[in-house]
């Protein structure tokens, strides 16, 4: 079918390629991409036959707010947007019924797969009515892996990105345990061959899995990895996943702590353990006198 | 080639029926079960020609100490014992130098694989001396899925335990994970779907793995678990995996929150949450008065 | 001085009282309280000679909100409102806004003390432009338990009411820590006299504390706390102070673990346990078969 | 009464000081202090007239267990040994055992105060049996702040240390507290006075504490903590404190993600961020492309 795909970054892109090749028409817009067709989102809506389908994949925030807007001045009823950037679940339902009003329709989609998903296809999860995912079913069948598998229709809008939203909180947990194992591995000193370990886990284990060969392919490539530093960002998606839990008072502990996890990894210094130093400090008596054997500090 | 087995239960007894259809001679010895080649263990240790191999899959914790030090009367110099069960990686290193004195080799062996293991199966990872490790390649060679994966050496006597032991702690982590996931959807309400969230997952997305799959099929059979309490018993390998965190001063919050949610789910009542539901009262002024409204309690 | 109170509950009825002792002439309205002295918010104004100084002292949420904008309505260039519940600090910038454009003062003042207040004082942390503070002065004064103690200015607009939250953030991470420390002295049965080590503590000691004195008040009452359960509410500061964590990138586990705490408490069976608990049977095959032994389970 | 006080550093000089001022006579022996009456601790035996009392107050671990094994060798029945220093509860039985053996007595004394004790008294908790506590009673009323306050008989040999331990881990569980709180505020850049609001804190509210006293003299001294890092050490009584948690199954997730902050703060890099690191690299394709946007990322 034909589609408009706005945004041909390495996500946006790499789909429009995969779709391509299944025999859709993709007619891609891209602010600075070279590999644009049209060079505007208005010569985009134009290209496209009514009634239109336009995937959004820009980056998250400002930028899909406003490619949303603009297509609401420019699409017709009977429209469909499809947001599968990483927008928050409650904006989405925002967006869908300010484009309610002049009667397009939204879907938002989380896609999961990174730069991998052009070989191995996406996994996607879909929010919104029955009627607009079928519109777009062919779509979706060609990003999966395979028809039949890596789809899912989880609920009204919004569901498609708050179960993204879980799928990237889960994954924060489980890099965060496979840290956890490496480091206890590397700090034992009992442990001659911990790449060699970590790729023998990836067949007969119950840790098996993809972030597991990940894993074991970035040890092959740097076994100590000493070409990184332990420094690592969050993308807004595990902070959602925590802020959720908090307000529907689900206890999250694992979630979180590999959030606070890369909160810290990120610190040069510690706020926090200042204050738990300096009253260590005090404990000795004088700020001045810093404490010097076990038996002051124990107090 | 010839091997002993003690210990026929789940794990011993799929083991040595894997070993068997890859043409091994298995003689295995159990305390009970009727599948048993041989009485007792001094039988055992009779029918096996010299140099012997044992392999001791029994109960963690006494049964495995008792069998071993029986074994240590019973065996001679250039015999070999793997100890598959879930001994912890300091024990290990006890029972080799018992051995060792009677020029009686010792590997540890951490074997993961669950029931699914004798059709899939086992990954197994071995500490102790490089020569006792060939010793026994080609049980090692039958017991992984296929021959060169699931299989690493790890280091000497207790690494192989000790990387078993992390692979666990791992687990946890990962599980608790999913488990957070999964009751953030449910509390949501958002949801339609989450059997069918989880199965989508299955393919292209990032959390793909054993444990999803696993959690796929469970929630096939049960679709809102709710043949199931929320109780969870922990086995050891997760607390051991916290002691050595401790020790090694090695932070491991997600891991250890894992086995701390068990440890919860196992309270009728939190003697703690009595502490801090005492406190609340307190704040209210005497015990006997219930705080009643909000604005009595954000003290 | 003169001061309006809008709210005569446990904390505004106690304020009052110890301002009237102290020799400010204070006009209470409640919506339902007999002790109020006028019977309307209209009223209230009428009767206060400008400019106004009304402290707003009703539950969180839609009750202050509503409050605030029909004082907004009532007050004249030159009045001051003072919200000393327990809003979101970014409420507090809103109304301040709106109020500012017909020339009525904004203070948010975060207050502690509970009911303990009346007669301790209370500790009074305050957001707003310095000017407003001024007018507001003896109040503050005879608020606090001395002049010159409990007492902070704390910054702009919304200040007061944020340190508050981060005071309530503290308490819980204390509570919890007590609440954890009581648990094990009762889990090790070790400790003959919980009730005498909590007492002995309160002198001399590293965690000697109003919190300690209460839970030894408590532990006085009913030794063994039996007549309460382990069921903690929580009152929404802790929640934001995770969320503040959260958005500020500040990585904060004793005080998240402790609201996850009273979340888990007040669970009857955990959906996340569950999902644990359903992978353990499946470790064991198939669903139907319980894992019954060490050996299935360990995988 | 008389005693022998061994080890005359921070915590035991003072004590002894604080026993002398009282009427006590004191006779001090210590490896290398001046200030010792005695120069063996076979000279200090000597000196004491039996049934003797010696205070054992050297740093946990090996000094403490030296000392201990030469007083088993050089005491006589009816003499009785207080050992006052950081030791685990187990070990307290342990000797206990041994120095039964000839007759000698064992009680174990958790002390808290630090160098304050001196002038405010100290917290002294003890286990062993009531006969012996008895014998040194006159000793505990003079070491803590005032008769009847501030000691506890908390049990059976072993309970003192137990307590003491507990204690601690409470008290990290407090320090974290602070330290999130002081955080939050500093990296909120909403609060304009963070030490007046430590201060503000010290009367009225509920997290007023003597850790509280100590932070704001810190911030008095020092507002912005600037001449400190964010760096903690650890002394043991933590991390027995979770051990113990795990070994009794009680979730203690405060105390335990403080003891783990302390462990993060003295990583200049931390091996399980580079793991989380190294995988958000991998979802970008090839190790040596770095993702460069959000859209890479949130796979």
């Amino acid at each position: 079918m034909q589609l408009g795909m706005i945004g041909l970054g390495k996500m946006g892109g790499n789909m429009a390629a995969r779709l391509r090749e299944k025999g859709h028409e993709v007619v891609g817009y891209d602010v600075t991409s070279p590999e644009r067709d049209v060079d505007t989102l208005a010569g985009l809506v134009e290209r496209l036959a009514a009634p239109r389908v336009v995937w959004v994949m820009v980056p998250a925030g400002e930028p899909t707010a406003a490619t949303i807007a603009e297509l609401g001045e420019l699409m017709d009823e009977g429209d469909l947007v499809i947001e599968g950037g990483n927008s928050h679940y409650a904006d989405d339902r925002v967006r869908a019924k300010a484009l309610a009003e002049k009667g397009v329709g939204y879907l938002d989609a989380g896609v999961s797969g990174g730069v991998w998903g052009r070989q191995n296809g996406y996994g996607i999860m879909v929010g919104g009515p029955a009627e607009d995912v079928e519109k777009a079913r062919p779509i979706f069948d060609s990003l999966v892996p395979d028809e039949g598998v890596g789809f899912v229709h989880a609920g009204a809008v919004g569901a498609g990105h708050f179960v993204k939203m879980v799928h990237n909180g889960i994954e924060y947990g489980m890099m965060q345990a496979f840290g956890e194992g490496y480091e206890l591995m590397v700090a034992s000193g009992l442990v001659d061959d911990v790449p060699g370990t970590f790729e023998s886990w990836r067949e007969g284990t119950v840790v098996r899995s993809w972030l597991l060969d990940l894993l074991s392919r970035a040890l092959e490539e740097d076994p100590e990895l000493s070409r990184l530093r332990g420094y690592a960002e969050d993308s807004g998606e595990g902070r959602w996943t925590v802020q959720a839990a908090v307000d529907l008072a689900v206890p999250a502990p694992a979630i979180t702590s590999s959030l606070y996890a890369r909160f810290a990894s990120r610190q040069d210094d510690s706020p926090a353990m200042k204050v738990v130093a300096a009253l260590r400090n005090q404990f000795g008596g004088h700020a001045v006198h810093r404490a010097e054997t076990s038996d002051d500090i124990d107090v």
